[in-house]
Protein backbone atom coordinates (compact mmCIF):
# COMPACT_ATOMS: atom_id res chain seq x y z
CA UNK A 1 0.00 0.00 0.00
CA UNK A 2 1.05 3.99 -0.69
CA UNK A 3 2.18 5.15 2.75
CA UNK A 4 1.68 8.86 2.91
CA UNK A 5 5.75 8.98 2.88
CA UNK A 6 5.91 7.08 -0.16
CA UNK A 7 3.69 9.48 -1.65
CA UNK A 8 5.48 12.30 -0.67
CA UNK A 9 8.54 10.99 -1.88
CA UNK A 10 7.00 10.13 -5.37
CA UNK A 11 5.44 13.95 -5.54
CA UNK A 12 9.17 14.94 -4.70
CA UNK A 13 10.44 13.50 -8.18
CA UNK A 14 8.04 16.60 -9.83
CA UNK A 15 11.19 18.53 -9.01
CA UNK A 16 14.91 18.07 -11.04
CA UNK A 17 17.11 18.42 -8.32
CA UNK A 18 15.06 15.51 -6.61
CA UNK A 19 15.12 13.67 -9.80
CA UNK A 20 18.98 14.36 -10.90
CA UNK A 21 19.68 12.89 -6.96
CA UNK A 22 17.51 10.15 -6.85
CA UNK A 23 18.25 9.39 -10.74
CA UNK A 24 14.60 7.86 -10.97
CA UNK A 25 11.20 9.74 -13.03
CA UNK A 26 7.19 8.70 -12.61
CA UNK A 27 6.28 7.62 -15.66
CA UNK A 28 2.89 8.03 -16.37
CA UNK A 29 0.30 5.92 -18.27
CA UNK A 30 0.30 2.63 -19.67
CA UNK A 31 1.73 2.97 -22.99
CA UNK A 32 4.68 4.97 -21.67
CA UNK A 33 5.27 2.20 -19.13
CA UNK A 34 4.42 -0.52 -21.59
CA UNK A 35 7.45 0.96 -23.95
CA UNK A 36 9.72 1.28 -21.47
CA UNK A 37 9.12 -2.50 -20.69
CA UNK A 38 9.62 -2.93 -23.96
CA UNK A 39 13.06 -0.88 -24.02
CA UNK A 40 14.15 -3.34 -21.22
CA UNK A 41 13.97 -0.07 -19.10
CA UNK A 42 14.63 -0.76 -15.57
CA UNK A 43 11.23 -0.21 -13.81
CA UNK A 44 11.45 -0.45 -9.99
CA UNK A 45 7.58 -0.16 -8.78
CA UNK A 46 3.93 0.16 -10.56
CA UNK A 47 1.10 1.47 -9.28
CA UNK A 48 -2.04 0.75 -10.32
CA UNK A 49 -5.87 2.15 -9.83
CA UNK A 50 -8.01 -0.78 -7.83
CA UNK A 51 -10.39 -0.02 -10.26
CA UNK A 52 -8.87 -1.42 -13.35
CA UNK A 53 -8.03 -4.59 -11.62
CA UNK A 54 -9.02 -7.50 -13.89
CA UNK A 55 -9.11 -11.34 -14.36
CA UNK A 56 -4.91 -11.29 -13.69
CA UNK A 57 -4.70 -14.14 -16.07
CA UNK A 58 -6.18 -12.77 -18.88
CA UNK A 59 -4.24 -9.11 -18.64
CA UNK A 60 -1.63 -8.86 -21.14
CA UNK A 61 -0.32 -6.17 -19.14
CA UNK A 62 -0.06 -7.88 -16.20
CA UNK A 63 1.41 -10.46 -17.18
CA UNK A 64 4.21 -8.64 -19.04
CA UNK A 65 4.86 -6.99 -15.63
CA UNK A 66 4.87 -10.80 -14.27
CA UNK A 67 7.34 -11.91 -16.58
CA UNK A 68 9.29 -9.01 -16.14
CA UNK A 69 9.33 -9.16 -12.54
CA UNK A 70 8.89 -5.62 -11.67
CA UNK A 71 7.07 -5.87 -8.49
CA UNK A 72 4.08 -4.16 -8.06
CA UNK A 73 0.83 -3.16 -6.48
CA UNK A 74 -3.23 -2.32 -6.59
CA UNK A 75 -3.95 1.34 -4.74
CA UNK A 76 -6.59 3.59 -3.86
CA UNK A 77 -7.71 5.96 -6.75
CA UNK A 78 -7.00 8.85 -4.96
CA UNK A 79 -3.94 7.60 -4.11
CA UNK A 80 -2.96 7.17 -7.73
CA UNK A 81 -4.20 10.65 -7.93
CA UNK A 82 -1.61 12.27 -6.12
CA UNK A 83 1.22 10.93 -7.47
CA UNK A 84 0.51 11.38 -11.22
CA UNK A 85 1.51 14.37 -12.85
CA UNK A 86 -1.70 14.40 -15.19
CA UNK A 87 -4.79 16.24 -14.79
CA UNK A 88 -6.32 12.88 -16.44
CA UNK A 89 -4.43 10.54 -15.25
CA UNK A 90 -5.16 7.14 -16.64
CA UNK A 91 -4.36 4.94 -13.50
CA UNK A 92 -1.10 3.39 -14.07
CA UNK A 93 2.07 5.09 -12.43
CA UNK A 94 5.61 3.47 -12.55
CA UNK A 95 8.95 4.14 -10.98
CA UNK A 96 11.95 4.31 -13.27
CA UNK A 97 15.44 4.29 -12.77
CA UNK A 98 17.21 6.47 -15.38
CA UNK A 99 20.61 5.95 -14.30
CA UNK A 100 21.23 4.17 -17.35
CA UNK A 101 20.63 6.89 -19.60
CA UNK A 102 23.81 8.93 -18.63
CA UNK A 103 26.71 8.56 -20.09
CA UNK A 104 29.75 10.32 -19.11
CA UNK A 105 32.25 8.97 -21.70
CA UNK A 106 32.25 10.63 -24.94
CA UNK A 107 33.98 8.38 -26.81
CA UNK A 108 30.48 6.27 -27.13
CA UNK A 109 29.05 9.10 -28.48
CA UNK A 110 29.26 8.25 -32.06
CA UNK A 111 28.84 10.34 -35.10
CA UNK A 112 26.16 11.97 -35.53
CA UNK A 113 25.03 13.89 -32.60
CA UNK A 114 22.40 17.12 -31.23
CA UNK A 115 23.58 19.49 -29.04
CA UNK A 116 20.50 21.69 -27.74
CA UNK A 117 21.43 24.95 -25.87
CA UNK A 118 18.91 26.32 -23.80
CA UNK A 119 16.12 25.08 -24.97
CA UNK A 120 13.43 25.70 -22.13
CA UNK A 121 10.70 24.53 -23.43
CA UNK A 122 9.93 20.96 -22.42
CA UNK A 123 6.97 20.43 -24.90
CA UNK A 124 9.70 21.16 -27.92
CA UNK A 125 12.42 19.35 -26.07
CA UNK A 126 10.51 16.28 -25.75
CA UNK A 127 9.16 16.52 -29.27
CA UNK A 128 12.91 17.06 -30.32
CA UNK A 129 13.83 13.45 -28.46
CA UNK A 130 11.00 12.02 -30.25
CA UNK A 131 12.26 13.25 -33.72
CA UNK A 132 15.89 12.34 -33.08
CA UNK A 133 14.69 8.33 -32.24
CA UNK A 134 12.80 8.75 -35.54
CA UNK A 135 15.90 9.86 -37.10
CA UNK A 136 17.49 7.12 -35.21
CA UNK A 137 20.27 10.03 -34.15
CA UNK A 138 20.51 8.35 -29.97
CA UNK A 139 23.67 11.09 -28.83
CA UNK A 140 21.93 14.24 -27.02
CA UNK A 141 24.14 16.86 -25.12
CA UNK A 142 22.64 19.49 -23.29
CA UNK A 143 24.10 22.35 -22.14
CA UNK A 144 23.87 22.94 -18.63
CA UNK A 145 21.49 26.10 -18.50
CA UNK A 146 18.48 23.93 -20.80
CA UNK A 147 14.90 22.34 -19.18
CA UNK A 148 15.35 18.94 -17.82
CA UNK A 149 15.07 16.54 -20.11
CA UNK A 150 13.46 13.78 -17.59
CA UNK A 151 10.57 16.72 -16.92
CA UNK A 152 7.76 15.28 -16.81
CA UNK A 153 6.05 17.30 -19.59
CA UNK A 154 9.00 16.51 -21.68
CA UNK A 155 8.37 12.87 -21.22
CA UNK A 156 5.15 12.46 -22.41
CA UNK A 157 5.93 14.90 -25.13
CA UNK A 158 8.77 12.06 -26.74
CA UNK A 159 5.86 9.61 -26.12
CA UNK A 160 8.51 7.15 -25.72
CA UNK A 161 11.55 8.63 -27.65
CA UNK A 162 13.37 8.80 -24.78
CA UNK A 163 13.66 4.87 -24.30
CA UNK A 164 15.80 5.11 -27.43
CA UNK A 165 18.24 7.41 -26.08
CA UNK A 166 21.74 5.44 -25.70
CA UNK A 167 24.18 8.74 -24.79
CA UNK A 168 22.90 11.92 -23.01
CA UNK A 169 25.43 14.31 -21.16
CA UNK A 170 25.02 17.82 -19.32
CA UNK A 171 27.91 19.61 -20.73
CA UNK A 172 29.61 23.17 -19.93
CA UNK A 173 30.12 25.46 -22.94
CA UNK A 174 34.11 24.65 -22.70
CA UNK A 175 33.28 21.05 -22.62
CA UNK A 176 31.42 20.91 -25.53
CA UNK A 177 33.96 22.90 -27.84
CA UNK A 178 36.29 20.73 -26.09
CA UNK A 179 34.66 17.75 -27.14
CA UNK A 180 33.53 18.68 -30.86
CA UNK A 181 37.51 20.23 -31.51
CA UNK A 182 38.72 17.19 -30.48
CA UNK A 183 36.81 14.75 -32.05
CA UNK A 184 36.55 16.06 -35.25
CA UNK A 185 33.02 16.91 -35.77
CA UNK A 186 31.44 18.97 -38.87
CA UNK A 187 29.46 20.99 -36.07
CA UNK A 188 26.53 23.25 -37.83
CA UNK A 189 24.76 25.73 -36.24
CA UNK A 190 20.80 26.13 -36.81
CA UNK A 191 20.33 29.51 -37.57
CA UNK A 192 18.01 32.25 -38.75
CA UNK A 193 20.93 33.88 -40.76
CA UNK A 194 23.10 31.08 -42.39
CA UNK A 195 23.15 29.07 -45.58
CA UNK A 196 20.59 27.49 -46.80
CA UNK A 197 21.08 23.87 -45.60
CA UNK A 198 22.45 22.37 -48.81
CA UNK A 199 23.52 19.60 -47.07
CA UNK A 200 22.40 16.24 -48.44
CA UNK A 201 23.53 12.85 -46.75
CA UNK A 202 27.04 14.33 -45.53
CA UNK A 203 29.67 11.46 -44.57
CA UNK A 204 31.73 12.76 -41.82
CA UNK A 205 30.94 13.01 -38.51
CA UNK A 206 28.77 15.53 -37.46
CA UNK A 207 26.93 17.63 -34.84
CA UNK A 208 23.87 19.61 -34.74
CA UNK A 209 23.56 22.69 -32.66
CA UNK A 210 20.00 23.72 -31.87
CA UNK A 211 19.38 27.19 -29.54
CA UNK A 212 16.21 28.25 -27.61
CA UNK A 213 13.55 29.84 -30.07
CA UNK A 214 14.22 32.97 -27.98
CA UNK A 215 17.86 33.24 -27.46
CA UNK A 216 19.20 31.18 -30.21
CA UNK A 217 22.52 29.36 -30.12
CA UNK A 218 24.87 30.80 -27.41
CA UNK A 219 27.69 32.73 -28.93
CA UNK A 220 30.15 30.58 -26.70
CA UNK A 221 29.41 27.68 -28.52
CA UNK A 222 32.06 26.92 -31.47
CA UNK A 223 30.66 25.51 -34.93
CA UNK A 224 31.84 25.51 -38.33
CA UNK A 225 28.84 26.61 -40.25
CA UNK A 226 25.64 28.16 -40.02
CA UNK A 227 22.65 26.52 -41.58
CA UNK A 228 19.05 27.91 -42.23
CA UNK A 229 15.69 26.90 -43.43
CA UNK A 230 14.74 28.48 -46.73
CA UNK A 231 11.78 30.59 -46.10
CA UNK A 232 9.05 31.35 -48.58
CA UNK A 233 6.65 33.54 -46.53
CA UNK A 234 7.29 36.06 -44.19
CA UNK A 235 6.96 34.39 -40.81
CA UNK A 236 10.07 35.42 -38.52
CA UNK A 237 11.19 31.67 -37.38
CA UNK A 238 9.69 28.40 -36.77
CA UNK A 239 9.26 26.25 -33.85
CA UNK A 240 12.50 24.88 -32.87
CA UNK A 241 11.35 21.03 -32.84
CA UNK A 242 10.25 21.54 -36.61
CA UNK A 243 13.45 22.99 -37.91
CA UNK A 244 14.90 19.79 -36.00
CA UNK A 245 13.25 17.67 -38.02
CA UNK A 246 13.29 19.47 -40.92
CA UNK A 247 17.25 19.37 -40.77
CA UNK A 248 17.54 15.94 -40.12
CA UNK A 249 15.60 14.89 -42.66
CA UNK A 250 18.20 16.76 -45.33
CA UNK A 251 21.01 15.88 -43.05
CA UNK A 252 20.46 11.94 -42.98
CA UNK A 253 17.35 11.03 -45.30
CA UNK B 1 -14.04 50.69 -18.09
CA UNK B 2 -14.40 47.03 -18.48
CA UNK B 3 -17.98 46.42 -16.94
CA UNK B 4 -18.88 43.03 -15.30
CA UNK B 5 -20.88 42.37 -18.39
CA UNK B 6 -18.50 43.28 -21.00
CA UNK B 7 -16.13 40.97 -18.40
CA UNK B 8 -18.44 38.30 -19.17
CA UNK B 9 -18.92 38.62 -22.53
CA UNK B 10 -14.86 38.64 -23.59
CA UNK B 11 -14.89 35.60 -21.42
CA UNK B 12 -17.52 33.70 -23.41
CA UNK B 13 -14.94 33.86 -26.41
CA UNK B 14 -13.15 31.14 -24.68
CA UNK B 15 -15.49 29.08 -26.05
CA UNK B 16 -15.60 27.65 -29.39
CA UNK B 17 -19.64 28.19 -30.22
CA UNK B 18 -19.13 31.95 -29.22
CA UNK B 19 -16.12 32.77 -31.45
CA UNK B 20 -17.60 31.01 -34.13
CA UNK B 21 -21.18 33.22 -33.86
CA UNK B 22 -19.10 36.42 -33.02
CA UNK B 23 -16.49 36.02 -35.27
CA UNK B 24 -14.35 37.94 -32.58
CA UNK B 25 -11.39 36.26 -30.19
CA UNK B 26 -8.95 37.59 -28.04
CA UNK B 27 -5.60 38.73 -28.49
CA UNK B 28 -3.41 37.78 -24.77
CA UNK B 29 0.12 39.91 -24.97
CA UNK B 30 1.77 42.78 -26.49
CA UNK B 31 3.61 40.59 -29.04
CA UNK B 32 0.82 39.25 -30.62
CA UNK B 33 -1.45 42.33 -30.75
CA UNK B 34 2.00 44.18 -32.36
CA UNK B 35 1.93 41.64 -35.29
CA UNK B 36 -1.77 42.03 -35.57
CA UNK B 37 -1.71 45.75 -36.35
CA UNK B 38 1.38 45.14 -38.76
CA UNK B 39 -0.79 42.42 -40.81
CA UNK B 40 -3.71 44.99 -40.58
CA UNK B 41 -5.89 42.55 -38.99
CA UNK B 42 -9.15 44.33 -37.20
CA UNK B 43 -8.61 44.89 -33.89
CA UNK B 44 -11.76 46.55 -31.72
CA UNK B 45 -10.68 47.28 -29.02
CA UNK B 46 -7.09 47.06 -26.44
CA UNK B 47 -7.53 46.98 -22.59
CA UNK B 48 -4.01 47.39 -20.79
CA UNK B 49 -3.30 47.22 -17.34
CA UNK B 50 -2.97 50.62 -15.48
CA UNK B 51 0.27 49.75 -14.09
CA UNK B 52 1.38 49.50 -17.49
CA UNK B 53 0.76 52.92 -18.01
CA UNK B 54 3.81 55.67 -18.96
CA UNK B 55 4.09 59.01 -20.60
CA UNK B 56 2.07 58.59 -23.76
CA UNK B 57 4.16 60.35 -26.01
CA UNK B 58 7.30 58.33 -26.07
CA UNK B 59 5.27 54.96 -25.72
CA UNK B 60 5.95 53.62 -29.45
CA UNK B 61 3.33 50.67 -28.86
CA UNK B 62 0.49 53.34 -27.57
CA UNK B 63 1.52 55.89 -30.67
CA UNK B 64 1.00 52.73 -32.47
CA UNK B 65 -2.68 51.90 -31.34
CA UNK B 66 -3.14 55.45 -32.02
CA UNK B 67 -2.17 55.76 -35.41
CA UNK B 68 -4.58 53.14 -36.60
CA UNK B 69 -7.34 54.35 -34.57
CA UNK B 70 -8.06 51.58 -32.14
CA UNK B 71 -9.57 52.40 -29.47
CA UNK B 72 -8.14 51.49 -26.07
CA UNK B 73 -8.39 52.24 -22.48
CA UNK B 74 -6.27 51.28 -19.14
CA UNK B 75 -7.76 48.77 -16.50
CA UNK B 76 -7.70 47.62 -13.10
CA UNK B 77 -5.16 44.49 -12.95
CA UNK B 78 -7.37 42.20 -11.48
CA UNK B 79 -10.04 43.03 -14.45
CA UNK B 80 -7.24 42.27 -17.25
CA UNK B 81 -6.65 38.93 -15.17
CA UNK B 82 -9.92 38.49 -15.53
CA UNK B 83 -10.38 38.74 -19.42
CA UNK B 84 -6.42 36.65 -19.80
CA UNK B 85 -6.29 33.56 -21.64
CA UNK B 86 -3.07 32.95 -20.19
CA UNK B 87 -2.11 32.49 -15.96
CA UNK B 88 0.94 35.12 -16.43
CA UNK B 89 -1.15 37.71 -17.92
CA UNK B 90 1.49 40.29 -20.22
CA UNK B 91 -1.72 42.89 -19.20
CA UNK B 92 -2.56 43.63 -22.78
CA UNK B 93 -5.36 42.31 -23.94
CA UNK B 94 -7.30 43.08 -28.25
CA UNK B 95 -10.20 42.24 -29.35
CA UNK B 96 -9.92 41.16 -32.88
CA UNK B 97 -11.99 40.46 -35.30
CA UNK B 98 -11.68 37.30 -37.43
CA UNK B 99 -14.45 37.29 -40.04
CA UNK B 100 -11.75 38.19 -42.51
CA UNK B 101 -10.17 35.08 -42.67
CA UNK B 102 -12.96 32.55 -43.70
CA UNK B 103 -13.30 32.71 -47.39
CA UNK B 104 -16.22 30.54 -48.44
CA UNK B 105 -15.22 30.80 -51.97
CA UNK B 106 -12.52 27.86 -53.17
CA UNK B 107 -11.59 29.61 -56.25
CA UNK B 108 -9.17 31.68 -54.25
CA UNK B 109 -7.65 29.11 -52.64
CA UNK B 110 -4.09 29.19 -54.57
CA UNK B 111 -2.02 26.35 -56.29
CA UNK B 112 -0.86 25.03 -52.72
CA UNK B 113 -2.88 24.17 -50.05
CA UNK B 114 -2.82 22.58 -46.68
CA UNK B 115 -5.67 19.96 -45.17
CA UNK B 116 -6.02 19.51 -42.01
CA UNK B 117 -8.37 16.51 -40.58
CA UNK B 118 -9.08 15.73 -37.22
CA UNK B 119 -6.20 17.46 -36.16
CA UNK B 120 -7.54 18.00 -31.96
CA UNK B 121 -4.20 19.35 -30.30
CA UNK B 122 -4.55 23.04 -30.50
CA UNK B 123 -0.43 23.39 -30.00
CA UNK B 124 -0.01 20.88 -32.91
CA UNK B 125 -2.34 23.07 -34.63
CA UNK B 126 -1.00 26.45 -34.22
CA UNK B 127 2.72 24.63 -34.69
CA UNK B 128 1.13 23.86 -38.43
CA UNK B 129 -0.06 27.20 -38.57
CA UNK B 130 3.10 28.97 -38.02
CA UNK B 131 5.19 26.34 -40.45
CA UNK B 132 2.78 27.15 -43.25
CA UNK B 133 3.41 30.66 -42.78
CA UNK B 134 7.22 30.21 -42.86
CA UNK B 135 6.54 27.94 -46.21
CA UNK B 136 4.08 30.84 -47.87
CA UNK B 137 0.97 28.42 -47.83
CA UNK B 138 -1.52 30.60 -47.42
CA UNK B 139 -4.85 28.56 -47.77
CA UNK B 140 -5.60 25.77 -45.05
CA UNK B 141 -9.23 23.42 -45.22
CA UNK B 142 -10.00 21.93 -42.11
CA UNK B 143 -12.43 18.67 -41.68
CA UNK B 144 -15.73 19.56 -39.48
CA UNK B 145 -14.23 17.38 -36.58
CA UNK B 146 -10.99 19.40 -36.16
CA UNK B 147 -10.04 21.93 -33.20
CA UNK B 148 -10.59 25.46 -33.05
CA UNK B 149 -8.10 26.87 -35.32
CA UNK B 150 -8.52 30.49 -33.54
CA UNK B 151 -8.74 28.47 -29.79
CA UNK B 152 -6.65 30.78 -27.66
CA UNK B 153 -3.93 27.88 -27.12
CA UNK B 154 -3.65 27.65 -30.91
CA UNK B 155 -3.27 31.37 -31.37
CA UNK B 156 -0.50 31.21 -28.69
CA UNK B 157 1.50 28.66 -30.67
CA UNK B 158 1.05 29.83 -34.24
CA UNK B 159 2.82 33.22 -33.09
CA UNK B 160 1.10 35.28 -35.62
CA UNK B 161 1.29 32.59 -38.16
CA UNK B 162 -2.55 33.42 -38.33
CA UNK B 163 -2.14 36.62 -39.61
CA UNK B 164 -0.72 35.19 -43.04
CA UNK B 165 -3.94 32.69 -43.66
CA UNK B 166 -5.32 34.49 -46.18
CA UNK B 167 -7.93 31.36 -47.14
CA UNK B 168 -9.70 29.38 -44.46
CA UNK B 169 -12.64 27.13 -44.11
CA UNK B 170 -14.36 24.46 -42.37
CA UNK B 171 -15.12 21.62 -44.84
CA UNK B 172 -16.96 17.97 -44.93
CA UNK B 173 -15.40 15.27 -46.15
CA UNK B 174 -17.67 15.30 -49.44
CA UNK B 175 -16.95 19.18 -50.42
CA UNK B 176 -13.33 18.64 -49.64
CA UNK B 177 -13.51 15.50 -51.95
CA UNK B 178 -15.66 17.73 -54.70
CA UNK B 179 -13.15 20.17 -54.36
CA UNK B 180 -9.74 18.79 -54.95
CA UNK B 181 -11.15 16.69 -57.88
CA UNK B 182 -12.70 19.41 -59.61
CA UNK B 183 -10.02 21.68 -59.51
CA UNK B 184 -7.32 18.46 -60.48
CA UNK B 185 -4.91 19.17 -57.00
CA UNK B 186 -2.10 16.58 -56.89
CA UNK B 187 -3.63 15.29 -53.26
CA UNK B 188 -0.77 14.26 -51.25
CA UNK B 189 -1.41 11.99 -48.19
CA UNK B 190 1.06 11.82 -45.48
CA UNK B 191 0.91 8.97 -43.61
CA UNK B 192 3.06 6.00 -41.60
CA UNK B 193 2.92 3.61 -44.63
CA UNK B 194 3.30 5.77 -47.87
CA UNK B 195 6.29 5.94 -50.65
CA UNK B 196 8.91 7.92 -49.17
CA UNK B 197 8.95 11.65 -50.42
CA UNK B 198 10.93 11.75 -53.24
CA UNK B 199 9.23 15.18 -54.55
CA UNK B 200 10.96 17.83 -54.94
CA UNK B 201 9.54 21.53 -56.45
CA UNK B 202 6.35 20.13 -58.24
CA UNK B 203 5.33 22.01 -60.22
CA UNK B 204 1.65 21.02 -60.55
CA UNK B 205 -1.22 22.34 -58.07
CA UNK B 206 -0.96 20.08 -54.88
CA UNK B 207 -2.88 19.58 -51.62
CA UNK B 208 -1.16 18.06 -48.83
CA UNK B 209 -3.26 15.82 -46.32
CA UNK B 210 -2.31 15.46 -42.62
CA UNK B 211 -4.66 13.47 -39.71
CA UNK B 212 -4.16 13.47 -36.43
CA UNK B 213 -1.62 11.43 -34.35
CA UNK B 214 -4.03 9.05 -33.22
CA UNK B 215 -6.25 8.30 -35.88
CA UNK B 216 -4.33 9.26 -39.54
CA UNK B 217 -6.05 10.51 -42.18
CA UNK B 218 -10.07 9.49 -42.56
CA UNK B 219 -10.57 7.10 -45.35
CA UNK B 220 -13.84 9.29 -46.58
CA UNK B 221 -10.80 11.67 -48.06
CA UNK B 222 -9.93 10.68 -51.58
CA UNK B 223 -6.13 11.29 -52.57
CA UNK B 224 -3.64 10.48 -54.98
CA UNK B 225 -1.02 9.11 -53.18
CA UNK B 226 0.38 8.71 -49.88
CA UNK B 227 3.57 9.84 -48.82
CA UNK B 228 6.01 9.12 -45.50
CA UNK B 229 8.89 10.49 -44.46
CA UNK B 230 11.94 7.94 -44.50
CA UNK B 231 12.78 6.44 -40.96
CA UNK B 232 16.18 5.68 -39.82
CA UNK B 233 15.20 4.52 -35.89
CA UNK B 234 12.47 2.25 -34.29
CA UNK B 235 10.25 5.49 -33.21
CA UNK B 236 6.64 4.28 -33.98
CA UNK B 237 5.57 8.21 -35.28
CA UNK B 238 6.33 11.96 -35.66
CA UNK B 239 4.59 14.66 -34.34
CA UNK B 240 2.14 15.89 -36.78
CA UNK B 241 3.79 19.79 -36.86
CA UNK B 242 7.26 18.28 -37.64
CA UNK B 243 6.01 16.03 -40.13
CA UNK B 244 4.33 19.21 -41.81
CA UNK B 245 7.73 20.83 -41.56
CA UNK B 246 9.67 18.15 -43.38
CA UNK B 247 7.19 17.18 -46.32
CA UNK B 248 6.35 21.30 -46.80
CA UNK B 249 10.88 21.50 -47.20
CA UNK B 250 10.88 18.92 -49.62
CA UNK B 251 7.31 20.23 -51.40
CA UNK B 252 8.54 23.73 -51.48
CA UNK B 253 12.00 24.06 -51.26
Amino acid sequence: MLSQNKIKHLRSLGLKKNRIKEKKIILDGKRLIDEAINHKVKIEYIWINESLKTNEKDDLFINKIKNNKIDFSYEKEKDIKKISNTKNSQGIIGLMSIDNFYNEDLKNFGNQIIILDQISDPGNLGTIVRTCAWFGVHSVILSENSADIFNDKCVRSSVGGHFFLKNLTYLSYDEINNFISSNHFLTLCADLNGDEIGIKNIQKKWALILGSESHGVSNKINFDKKITIAKQGEMESLNVSVATGIILNELIN
